[in-house]
């Protein structure tokens, strides 16, 4: 999907809802556990019910490895039921030397239909590049994520000198930053805002002016909000832009809405309420 | 398996090699190629070939994620075919939010019975703690890696003040260090000798003194050697402890030694030749 079609889906629609299908077989409604095929079922159902109310679908790859060889085969089979009318994000945190890369690369874009996968940045250029390479696919590198461990390295202040020669003259200037600049700096020159997106935490809402300021064009794809106590409002009113450049997930507040039969029709009412909202802010931008 | 397991595996043996299982299907000898077994029937063979001279495996999943179902079923079947007397690493580089790490955790520790996996840093202490949680199982965290995108970030110099309160007055005493000693220190908080790793690149030699010198008990596991130009004597000379403290991997170098029929029995060979000279340096240290 190329930049100005997911645009055109965000305002056509008027929403910039990603659902997190994070889907944990323990938490299945009870009438569906046990059932062989219950994790795509249910992903089916969620899919159907709120296909209208987002542009972006995230599948959590960890909730699938842990199901084994089973798991994969319901990712697998979900990403594949998702219609390319929406962005599918592969939510799996990889990144590993250039050619195991390269290989990460070919199973989420070439064996899998994904758009996007999100990608861990602290093994530099090379573990980044290879995602990079495919035409119309997206990388999403990790930024300032909305943990409690985001504190640990995200946020640490870091420096660099650079020899540098001016007018035949050595000099030493020293970029200054928290880790996570160091991070938006690098994927600007990596990419483009046209195949690399950011991963900004719902929960740093003070950070996100200062992250705008880094990257005004690029989108965000923005978890937090829900379960792990984001704003939608701060984060709308902080870091949309005139092409949107936002797209905010939640996960088990619409998945896990209702333990019932009802679960998918629950799923859809809670992702109407979020695009309504999305609607508000997206009306009130400048265009 | 615990240190101590590990520790007695590595003296008894003479050796601390670690065999790189990135099997590649387009790099398979030409008589195994299009087989529908072939990745498994190469993994296999390089076992029985490699076993006497080598203590751990390592199990790139890239490579076997990017054939889909079927690569995640060949890595299934490999890891249950490594007898436990063996040390079986999943090097995953994964790492989430603490909800997602334990999915993780649970695919390599429950799902496979890998004794370890390769954890990616960057998002801090609840992406990391809930592997440490498994008794007798290993959290391998990246430290410096080998690649030339260590230095994009793992490099960069460091710093953090904290507000400390002693007799009555508070101070702000500030901890300087590169990236990745800051993850060193973090992962020693985190864990111990007896359930956590680091991954330090055999291209980072000049860095190992200093390593040692931060984690004096760990064991690191070793990847660069080989096709990546990595020296296992200037490795074995710096990191050494005395009780031997690293797994040294070889992958590219063993399992591509021959692309014929004899594949497996050059495999056999090249692993022999780091063993030998693995033995030397294990009979030199004071023990």
């Amino acid at each position: 999907m190329t930049r100005q079609q997911l645009i055109d889906q965000i305002f056509s629609k008027g929403t910039y809802l990603c659902v997190g299908l994070d889907t944990d077989p323990e938490k299945l409604p009870e009438h569906l556990k046990g059932r062989p095929d219950a994790v795509f079922e249910f992903n089916k159902a969620i899919i159907d019910a709120t296909l209208a109310y987002c542009v972006a679908y995230k599948i959590n790859t960890a909730f699938y490895e842990a199901q084994g060889l089973k798991g994969w085969d319901a990712m697998e089979r979900t990403v594949r039921y998702i219609p390319d009318t929406h962005f599918r994000i592969a939510d799996a945190k990889r990144g590993d030397i250039g050619n195991t890369s390269t290989q990460y690369a070919k199973a989420f874009f070439e064996a899998m239909p994904f758009d996007a996968i999100t990608v861990a940045p602290y093994m530099g250029a090379d573990s980044v590049l290879p995602f990079l390479e495919y035409e119309n696919k997206w990388t999403i590198l990790l930024g300032l994520t909305s943990n409690s461990g985001a504190r640990d390295f995200e946020l640490l202040d870091c420096s660099r000198s650079q020899d540098v020669l001016v007018d035949g003259v050595h000099t030493q200037p020293t970029e200054h930053g928290k880790l996570f600049e160091f991070v938006l700096r690098k994927g600007n020159e990596w990419g483009s805002a046209g195949n690399l997106m950011f991963v900004v935490g719902a929960t740093q809402a003070d950070a996100f002016a200062r992250i705008r300021e880094l990257t005004p064009d690029h989108f965000y794809l923005v978890p937090g909000v829900g379960a792990q106590g984001g704003s939608l409002k701060d984060i709308s009113e902080q870091a949309l832009n005139k092409d949107c450049g936002l797209l905010v997930n939640a996960s088990r507040a619409i998945i896990y809405a209702s333990e019932k039969e009802d679960f998918a029709q629950e799923a859809g009412a809670i992702a109407q309420q979020y695009a309504y909202e999305m609607k508000g802010y997206l009306a009130a931008l400048q265009r």
